[in-house]
């Protein structure tokens, strides 16, 4: 891993400056506190910063970001901590924790919106919207410390994109402090608003460089009344692709959750993890494991049926088994969601989250698996994920026997290979993780450099002097 | 009305340059063809230009827009010319329509995805969809004339917003002649790709002043199995408000539209219009067309009788009838889209697209109509929409036995009480049509100064020497 470029020093009159700004609860050089926060969760990287800034209010973080920008020092701002490609982390940067901003600002169940401030996390703001008899749906593994500032500044994906987008699709409104200190003031709960750009769209995703998001206002969801869960035996994968199309349309559109696994790494699963078990009687090249959810407290089940029924018929499937109670839907998704663990247990593995379009995604894993397999023998590609949304994982697990370090040393090439690959098939190199300081150079082998002009256009009109999380994105 | 800013002369030279990228069949300067392009259709605005530019392909676009950006020339793009806010009619600017950019690029059911070209008419692109055994849910007025181009450039609603959203919720890529004549290939088919900013998001509602759309992905959804349409008499606007969250909640979110309507707009259209009748056995004081719609072949008629059923039982409805057919079916969206004709047969009438948050919705439309009222006794206000995405459109009929010409006179004014009352909503007082060159500088008094701060850098980024529709927009 080449160094991350560093940001200059900051003089201590402007780190004073701002200590007076927040005041004493405002800011933090507690060394726990504060090396918790420059250090990436799995220990990939260790940043510094000259100071832990934490802000109770937008008016506090507008002071202190005008300050910044007047004398030309960086920041980056930082959620929950949980970024998976570096773009949290701060290199020299003054360090912004959103972690005190937690107000819930509105709930409106008859708008079917929340306002909340960025520093909730995931699971409050599912809970929160519980509480008003309404679902939020965006889902993910880090929920309980990913925060809703973050979800939107790296547009995360999760679980349930497949019937309710990403974490783009579930904004209706943001309040952002811009790079030279302005309040955005785009907290609107209305659905439609034909008055000029879309301003809050440039701030989701933008990785924290276009202005800090300090609250934002979430779209809410009607809470279904049944549910039914299966697992699902193919042929091929692409077998898998063709019954979600047909699922799509047979329950109209009432499909949360269709996410592949390939018999290699269901074996990890039931090898590494104690207490699963083989879901159908027979082993099967291919599984989906698939979630319908309906406001029809039968509905679920009875689409279920006759999507299985018909698909059976057709010889569409091999087998299936609708989970019979919640233990067993609980069951059926441990499969799926113990896969990262049951790697891990096999040693090291390069890991891809890429995209491609839906109907080229069966062919992309046998050419992605051939290309790998040319490149590394004997390596073990396990694929699985988000097929619903052409989203796979696409991990590369380190021959048996082979020594890690020399694994880990061809990491960057292999990497090439798979996501050369992508780029071939008009895919994406990062799905749902973002570039952060990780990715940013690679994307821009792929990147259209129209594109890339134009990103470079709008954050210099933005921000003029650069200042916000400089070394992320173009 | 005031009068439109004019651009400056231009040069022929450089007409005649443009007349040779293009070539014969490229440009038009044939009186009736050219005359229908400059004329709004409502007869509203007739505009003027040097040349009407008929490109037939990106590249030969690439080529004019390069051009006019080196010599500092304006440029006004068109669709089909179905705007109401006078956006697409050139006063001086080289006027470019894409009628000629008619491919089918890709049709992608597997990938729920269309890839047409801009000149394509709305109308066509649902019938695309359905060739392909799937929905394209964009639906308005205008469809028939209407294009893709248009549509996206001025992120239309129309009638299926409520479960499918606007028109920004439906593009999932775009291809772009930027101002500066480079093209911008933003086509990608995929669902997640969080690599950069979402650049296509600044295109969509820009109303052509950030560039040219010249082809589209667009998002294709299930055709539904089952479908039910209901017509159901309230006390109050608030008590349909009620309703419409139940029904949201119940239906698992299968709601496709939530029509409201007041007793007075429903009179106009029974006493105007012809082979309309009562759809009710008694007259009630507010109505709402309800369709559901549902994978599940019986799915939608259940849904809706669970529905009527229990809110009749508590009371929340005071009638309701169920469509038994198509035609009966039929009968009743005719109530609802016949409004705008019913009005025009009363004579002049000032038009409002507003939207508030729908929790404030019913107090708003009392509220508003008490000033309409202050402001001109024996104004008749008729409001009827789309309630279901917090858009109404709140119409003022001129009093019984009033001078046209002197109601006319007070429009502007009148504007302004229905407007301030929406700003004071935090409502929008262009839910759908756009600013164009009519709401633009109106939209000023209400807009936060920092979001049009922030809009003109933008602009300003892409287009810096501002040839993309100058006068609309900030």
């Amino acid at each position: 891993m080449t160094a991350f470029a560093e940001c200059p020093p900051v003089a201590p009159e402007i780190v004073a400056q701002i200590k007076a700004i927040v005041g004493e609860a405002g800011w933090s050089d507690d060394d726990i506190r504060v090396t918790a926060k420059l250090t990436e969760w799995r220990g990939k990287w260790k940043g510094h910063t000259p100071l832990l800034v934490l802000p109770k209010t937008t008016e506090e973080l507008s002071q202190v970001v005008k300050l910044c920008y007047d004398n030309g020092v960086a920041i980056t701002p930082q959620g929950g901590n949980t970024g998976l490609v570096g773009g949290q982390i701060p290199f020299g940067e003054i360090l912004v924790s959103l972690e005190r901003m937690r107000q819930i600002r509105d709930v409106a169940p008859t708008d079917d919106t929340m306002v909340l401030e960025a520093g909730i996390t995931l699971l409050e703001a599912q809970q929160i919207a519980e509480k008003a008899n309404r679902h939020f749906p965006l889902s993910l593994a880090a929920e309980g410390t990913a925060t809703v500032g973050g979800v939107i500044s790296t547009n995360a994906g999760g679980t349930a994109v497949l019937r309710y987008g990403v974490t783009r699709d579930l904004v209706s409104g943001l309040e952002v402090v811009l790079p030279n200190g302005e309040i955005f003031n785009g907290l609107k709960r209305l659905r439609k608003d034909n008055t000029g750009y879309d301003l809050k769209q440039m701030f989701i995703g933008a990785e924290g460089t276009l202005g800090i998001i300090t609250a934002a206002s979430l779209k809410l969801f009607p809470v279904m009344n049944s549910r039914s869960v299966a697992i699902v035996a193919f042929e091929t994968a692409q077998h898998a692709i063709d019954l979600l199309a047909r699922a799509k349309q047979e329950t109209g559109g009432q499909v949360e959750a269709f996410e592949l696994m390939g018999r290699y790494g269901l074996s990890l699963v039931l090898k590494n993890i104690p207490d699963t078990r083989e879901p159908l009687e027979t082993e099967y090249p291919w599984y989906a494991l698939i979630e319908v959810a309906s406001g029809d407290p039968e509905g679920a089940e009875s689409s279920m049926e006759r999507l299985l029924g018909a698909a059976f018929e057709e010889e569409l499937i091999l087998d299936a088994a609708i989970a019979q109670n919640e233990t067993q839907a609980e069951a059926f998704w441990r499969l799926r969601e113990e896969h990262s663990a049951a790697e891990k247990v096999e040693g090291a593995a390069w890991k891809h989250d890429v995209s491609v379009p839906l109907s080229q995604m069966a062919d992309y894993i046998i050419k992605g698996t051939e290309a790998v397999l040319a490149f590394l023998p004997g390596a073990r590609v396990v694929t699985f994920g988000h097929v619903g949304d052409g989203n796979v994982h696409f991990n590369v697990i380190l021959p048996e026997g082979m020594d890690p370090a020399e694994f880990n040393a061809l990491r960057d090439d292999g990497a090439k290979v798979v996501h050369d690959l992508v780029h071939q098939y008009e895919g994406s190199i990062s799905a749902e993780h973002g570039l952060g300081r990780m990715k940013t150079q690679e994307a821009l082998l792929y990147k259209d450099p129209v594109a890339v002009a134009a990103m470079r256009a709008v954050r210099l009109a933005l921000d003029p002097k650069r200042i916000m999380n400089p070394h992320v994105l173009f």
